[in-house]
């Protein structure tokens, strides 16, 4: 089986736009792990605090398939190793394996380290040797292998010796600047599989549009191990995308990387992710994407309508995604029944209460609602249909004004009227903005009768116009993400005004939150 | 000279999201056609009148570069060439080159068009005859060829004989459904190469994320040929990226595409497509993505500034792009002078005037300005700043109201107040939303004193949130694009409160349309 290891929480961190919180960091190793990932890299220790206190929170949990991972740097020049700061948090960070990096391009260790290519040697070996006399994996990352093995290439393979020497367990070959073409990467691995017995790990950058490209050709040649990211995060362009190598390999190698089960949950998987990183999930992405298996060309609906086979290299449900006709667009059924279950909510294919469920959704979804990334709001809506709802609260009115005076002046103010259990409830607030003027009235309106909602916050707010042809006129979705110290949860509302759209999903927010305690 | 065929306006547009006008497809041809393109299939005649449309007026445009070429399928079974309707449309187009698509899979002939074998050979060379008898060259795409190679080889051969008969010009491989890896890509190419004497092509679809890698090996195994879009735009998860072939041949392979001055623009372009198209740049693309040269990483930036080549596989000048540091920062001064340059305002690097207005654009991209999508925000910045600007009106307040009655009505109204030369005039509107509320507001305004500004209208509205952690009191960026019977523009406004931020965007775009008239 080809070892997948993530790199997410580390190398992908370092994209732009995208930070990880401490939650967010433990959250996905939990999912990465049920995934049946084989590794998962939870960071630097040396390098910051919260990666540290990952590591120490991390060890609670429980986790089934994958092998935290800690990364960090060989030692540094002529200093002890175990007197090296970095391999000491590495050491206190407690895993069972660790990655550690090292130069394999000479150009590297003069420009940057400015150390004789021998010490650099030494470095790697007595790194390695010193985690392994610790019982501990070691994962040996060349880093910039592929362009030291175009320049130097005897260095570059000295620079793996010397890790054989000291005891690594893989090899991992990388191709850090993503500037290299498929051709080199085979010759490298292939030149490296001939000189050491060790298995290979392949690790790529996407500068040339050629990771997925890369690091397949690099399993091809025999590397038993893909390191990379969960919808190809990262720095620059990005790391190699464990999305699409997984069914790449999977399904048109014959190399096993994850059980068919798990296959399955690939494209649930890439969307949690893209949610908890903050990031815009790509419609066009391989396998994943919401229009990856997407027919809007006339000619390509008729056809796959006849067999699917006609305009799919595969089947969708294979990945866990699904087929969809833009010109008459469904909502997947099945899709939603599946979703209920993992919520505990589970529904019987031919109750009435689905039949509402399912045409109350399929209404929403025309109107523009996408529930992916609002589960929060899924819920809520599942559970007033199974009469499982409770109504903490109800907005009667509500007033957002914005007003630019006569000297410049802007003053936004919300009035809103809510009622509990009768009881009538008038306030005001001001704020940055409408809508935030409108959630400060809500939640003060609200902690009166539930101080429970003090303890909550807004960690993310996206709005997204949806027919944007109709300028200002247009249909706006907005999502809305509420964390409190255990959980996350990201709510939905449509509607063609901004405001209104966004006080439905800050309603449901606070609802989820008053039902769960 | 690797022969660059970009069907952007052809199956780019066939993306999830994509809908071009008529003048979005004659500006994007014109920007082509400056980039050093050799080959731009517009569209296809035969499946829609805005295609016709289009044909009909790019014979206008005085090109300079590239051929424009009409696409179009073989004539259906069992009927005369002359007479097929698509075949009467293809050449009504007027182009000096055709592109005909014919099956090369067994299975497709088969299942779709439910006809023999054979009739489908005699369907590709009555076609491509047709049209060579009346001198026009012919590109002849070979559809689903490379599924045709791995299950029937010897039929996808002898429909690429059937064009070879009909004496085509050029034999274009496609991997239709993206399904591909490399190395059969690389079989079929070889394959094809040994049998036939004619120039070969190849056109990828990114379904496996390999069309890059696929089109890349395309031409390391002969073809002089590569069809695909700007920015991967397609159908399902896109076709090849041609932003990402181009540079990867000509810098790391050494195949010339383009000049290096029109290199230099690629990035440019890229931007501009996206513009056009409606698409959000994706920050992470390869070469042309604002991330793609981005330093986030200490141990990267530090390097870098040592020596660029330690954490970049090109220069990014080359591809006309910049080096950022995440941690500092800064708009490139020359990018801004360039800009300045090609709008016929030519900045001297020294005046007093230019100081001022980098200085002002600096604080505006520090605020979350943007200008690169919003170059009619950024024409009136600098045009004030340089004192050719008038000021046609004065917003000197507004009021904006949403109200939810307790009723459930919503309510949604905006009063402006404007003068002109000393003229006051007060205006109220009811709208969708508030944004829309104040445009109309606005707009009744105004159009007493210019009644021209009826002529325009809002193709589209964009919210992006900028610090999303801070929830509803993030800042948000608001686009707004304007188009009368001449053009396109876009502005921009940046503000914590979004009804102020459309506000802002909303000013500029009238003052341009107004400057412009």
């Amino acid at each position: 089986m080809i070892q997948i290891y993530d790199t997410t929480l580390r190398d992908g961190s370092q994209g732009e736009g995208i930070s990880l919180s401490l939650q967010d960091k433990l959250n996905l190793t939990k999912r990465l792990d049920e995934a049946g990932f084989h590794y998962i890299e939870g960071g630097w220790p040396g390098s910051n605090p919260k990666d540290m206190a990952y590591f120490n929170e991390v060890k609670k949990l429980k986790l089934k398939n994958a092998k935290v991972a800690a990364f960090g740097s060989t030692r540094r020049a002529h200093k002890k190793t175990s007197q090296d700061d970095n391999v000491k948090a590495l050491l206190e960070a407690k895993t069972k394996a660790v990655t550690i990096f090292g130069k394999s391009w000479d150009f590297q260790v003069k420009t940057v380290f400015k150390i004789a290519l021998k010490e650099n040697l030494a470095m790697i070996e007595d790194t390695v040797h010193f985690f392994r006399s610790k019982k501990i994996e070691v994962i040996y990352d060349a880093e910039h292998f592929f362009d030291g093995f175009k320049e130097n290439p005897e260095y570059a393979m000295a620079t793996l010796g010397a890790a054989v020497k000291g005891g690594a367990n893989y090899l991992a070959l990388c191709d850090t600047n993503g500037g290299s073409l498929p051709e080199l990467i085979r010759e490298g691995v292939r030149t490296a599989r001939v000189r050491f017995q060790l298995p290979l790990g392949i690790h790529c950058h996407n500068d040339m549009d050629l990771a997925v490209a890369n690091s397949v050709a690099a399993v091809d040649e025999g590397c038993v191990m893909v390191q990379g990211t969960m919808n190809g995060y990262g720095e620059r362009c990005g790391n190699a995308n464990l999305t699409s190598i997984i069914p790449a390999l999977q399904l048109k190698m014959g190399k096993v990387c994850l059980s068919p089960k798990h296959l399955k949950k690939l494209t649930e998987l890439s969307h949690y992710v893209a949610e908890v990183a903050n990031m815009p999930m790509e419609n066009g992405q391989p396998f994943a994407g919401f229009s990856a298996f997407a027919h809007k060309g006339g000619v390509h609906v008729n056809a796959v309508m006849k067999n699917a086979k006609t305009y799919e290299h595969i089947e969708p449900e294979t990945v866990g995604n699904i087929r969809r006709f833009l010109i008459s667009e469904l909502s997947g059924r099945s899709n939603i029944l599946e979703k209920a279950k993992a919520m505990n909510l589970p529904l019987d294919k031919d109750s009435p209460a689905t039949k509402k469920i399912l045409d109350e959704i399929q209404e929403l979804e025309n109107e523009g609602y996408h529930f992916e990334a609002a589960e929060a709001s899924f819920e809520l809506l599942i559970k007033k249909a199974l009469g499982k709802h409770k109504k903490f609260f109800e907005l009667s009115s509500f007033k957002v004004s914005d007003e630019k005076l006569e000297t410049g002046e802007l003053r936004t103010e919300a009035t809103v009227k809510i009622s509990v259990n009768g009881e009538e409830q008038l306030m005001a607030a001001e704020g940055d903005g409408p809508v935030h003027a409108l959630d400060q009235a809500l939640r003060k309106a609200i902690e009166k009768f539930y101080p429970i909602i003090r303890k909550l916050h807004l960690v993310d707010y996206k709005v997204r116009v949806i027919n944007a042809q109709a300028g200002t006129a247009a249909k706006v979705r907005v999502f809305i993400q509420f964390q409190d110290e255990k959980e996350d949860w990201s709510t939905i509302g449509v509607s063609t005004n901004v405001i209104d759209a966004s006080c439905h999903a800050l309603i449901d927010g606070l609802e989820y939150k008053l039902l769960k305690s």
